[in-house]
């Protein structure tokens, strides 16, 4: 008996679930959902693709509805109204707005007696969990979180918004020395300008001022006053060419001490190095299905953070087999 | 309400957590069980030191009881015994012996109606964790486990034994060179000696016969003929001075492929760098302590390990502290 899945959005981190599904054995695309004309989605021949209104016809053929849109426009309006038909994962991503879109899914998945895991991927997601388990076991010390090197696609639209602007892409650089500060014990206090650097790849239109670009960028509040930034103008086809991928990483490190006069340091630290940040957040998502179909299954319902699954939900041994092999 | 909690066994593991509970404003040490002569303990004089076999008279003063015996003698037997009478948490790390060891404390805690966490620590435990989470999201894969720099006390324990051998350290080593072709998504096949080094630092009785001491080392099966092993012969100055520690740490990693041609390399990294093992392991058993507290209360009974407990149960905040702070 397989898990039917259902993807909602057939982005980048749409086609990532598509392909996540490929090494999941104990689960099944079922369909893929878009808002667009599905005749316009590259026809698939193994799967359907169906109008989003169509979703609720559905609703006896799909265990788990992955949500694939974007957390601005997307997901506070879909998760809650796709969780009162389907149990569903997102990967809601504002995090100043996390209390406000779990109390909406728990509403929803409560109601139609579903559940809802939301903000599931790396960050907020792996390194969440990261967060957590390193404050619980080592309370006394504090915490790091680094990002990069990786594009960042907020960050990348709000070049493209600047004047003279065609296309760009932004790198988010961890910065070496104070990781290694952090990675010393030596518990330092970081601005943001000491932690990361922020570096722009830039493609100008024909005869666009490149000083006053630069500037604009370099002064833009909230996404690069703070930081050292470098803008680097290049072709289109250089773009394309070395700039085309969306890796991405980051690191999660956790510096404090034990002993009855704090005399032993410890450093807990976990790191990602992703080629692609969609496809990567997309195995997440997908493991987390799992999830929330074996928790609905036990009988519960209402929203769920990764803060509130135990691991062994996610895997698709047994927990015999994870005990004997992974423990 | 605090949570009432026994130490039972005090050596090194036992007085970390008597520290580690200084550090968790929601639990209180209610006392100290042992085997020896409860007089011959150093008295605390804030807490009762008991004798481990009138355990039993504490069951209405106390939530739940850490193991802090070894897991060769100690904890197969009186983890189950004690799970009849408390929630329990342990470090059982005979990796080979978990299954049994498990089912053992299912039956007596499930017979008791208490909570049995056992195997928990960083390796069985956190790094438990790290290898099922990896896997779990990024199916497509190799796992490695790294252990060191740091003491092993198996290790140091099969030198003392060995003829003319005084008092030893023995330090495993990750080899660099390896930890690097795994980070680099290399997926290289390892063996135990491409993994790690052995270093040991002997004191030799007087008069004994050095190359003979270093010979029986080196070749000794299971513990150092499959490696490189190096042999320091030092004063027992020497190694009280330098070597008077228990550091550890490790690193495990996951190495592994998306997409449609298997394209997009990734790699997860966890790492522990320690200065004290035991006080590090003793943080982690009063993390799960709290988690068995709270299953209990929610009516669960048995055997549970890291991977059956979500982490939101370890963490001394709310729910909703944590999805606003740490998610």
């Amino acid at each position: 008996m397989s898990i039917n899945v259902g993807i909602m959005g057939y982005g980048n981190l749409g086609s990532g679930v598509e392909l996540a599904l490929r090494t999941a054995e104990d689960m099944r695309l079922a369909a893929i959902f878009t808002r667009r004309n599905p005749a316009n989605v590259p026809p698939h021949g193994y799967v359907p693709v169906v109008g989003a209104n169509d979703a609720a016809k559905w609703q006896d053929s799909i265990d788990v509805m992955i949500m694939c849109g974007g957390s601005y426009n997307d997901l506070p309006e879909q998760t809650p109204r796709m969780a009162e038909l389907f149990n569903v994962v997102d990967s809601f991503d504002t995090h100043a707005k996390i209390p406000e879109h779990f109390a909406a899914v728990d509403k929803a998945a409560k109601s139609g007696g579903h559940i809802g895991i939301i903000s599931v991927g790396w960050d907020p997601g792996l390194f969440s969990l990261a967060r957590t388990y390193f404050g619980a076991v080592l309370p006394d010390g504090a915490d790091y979180t680094f990002w990069g090197r990786g594009v960042s696609q907020g960050h990348s639209d709000a070049i493209r918004r600047v004047k003279g602007v065609k296309d760009a892409k932004q790198y988010t650089v961890p910065i070496e020395s104070a990781l290694s500060a952090v990675r010393n014990g030596e518990n330092p206090t970081l601005t943001a300008r000491q932690k990361h650097l922020r570096e722009c790849f830039v493609v100008a239109e024909e005869g666009a001022d490149k000083a006053a670009i630069e500037h604009d960028i370099k002064t833009m509040p909230n996404y690069f006053a703070d930081y050292d930034t470098t803008v680097h103008f290049v072709s289109r086809e250089e773009l394309d060419k070395n700039h085309g991928g969306l890796p991405h990483g980051g690191f999660v490190l956790r510096s404090g001490a034990t002993g009855a006069e704090h005399e032993h340091k410890h450093v807990a630290e976990f790191s990602l190095k992703l080629d692609s940040n969609p496809e990567f957040t997309a195995g997440v998502l997908v493991a987390y299905a799992r999830a929330a179909y074996r928790l609905q299954k036990e009988g519960q319902s209402g929203a769920k953070t990764v803060l509130d699954i135990a691991p062994a939900y996610l895997a698709a041994q047994t927990g015999e087999e994870l005990r004997r092999t992974l423990l």
